[in-house]
């Protein structure tokens, strides 16, 4: 515990989540509401278009993605306050019933000088598709607090 | 025209979208599904939280401005299709019933060799809630391919 900053956390720590299936249905109930592009909505568009099949809205890996790392508790039970996002690179398309994980590693981590039991962490974000390829990358900038009393 | 590079687009095109009112009651669906936090599920853990109020998820942010973007056919009606996203900064929260807007400005533009008709494109975005604040800004890349014939 040596190299442990705040919230129990160290650089290293990874997290790996458990799994999520994009399922048809929700792939289409995504897309109507945040993404309504042809692609996303409709079998002969998705043949049709850059990708040669229907394919889920990136947006919705993104959303996907912040579900599996809460349901894992990255960060020890602390609350996910994101501050900003980078590299995020869509590396491949996700389709309608691929079934998503996802690997984090804390980076970097800088204490407040005020609050030393926060601060702000880094981290990389690596989402996979069921054949274990990655679809989606992404490093997180979060505010850490303590993590609540109420936190089991 | 004379710097138009490609499907009618030029550096410095600019564009202003509708607006899209967060619903608490959307606010509850996306964060029941993808965010699942007490700040955003329950108000009062909400004003215990560190917003000291009930907000949404920056997650749905970035999703409602996607649904801004595509509605206001950004790209002069070519698909949206990203490969990548960095420089993005949650700059205030959003809380269930803001109206969210978008402003989007093209600031490079890369032709792609092979195919003069197509290429990448960096684009400033940002949203805006009903107090004309920055709520997140963003830096996309995406890949624009000629407009679709349908696309009127």
């Amino acid at each position: 515990m040596t190299d442990t900053l705040f919230n129990g956390l160290a650089i290293g720590d990874r997290t790996i989540t458990g799994r999520f299936t994009v399922t048809p249905a929700l792939s289409l109930e995504f897309a109507r509401l945040y993404d309504p592009q042809p692609m996303h909505l409709d079998d002969e568009a998705g043949r049709a278009s850059f990708f040669g099949e229907l394919v889920a809205s990136g947006w919705q890996t993104m959303a996907i993605t912040m579900r599996l790392v809460v349901e894992a508790r990255m960060l020890a039970g602390a609350p996910l306050i994101g501050l900003a996002l980078d590299q995020a690179r869509f590396l491949r398309p996700v389709k309608p019933g691929d079934e998503l994980r996802v690997e984090t590693e804390i980076l970097a981590m800088t204490p407040s000088r005020a609050r030393p039991d926060r601060g702000t962490v880094q981290i990389k974000v690596v989402t996979f598709n069921q054949k274990d390829m990655p679809v989606l990358e992404q490093l997180w900038t979060m505010l850490v607090l303590a993590a609540p009393a109420t936190a089991a």
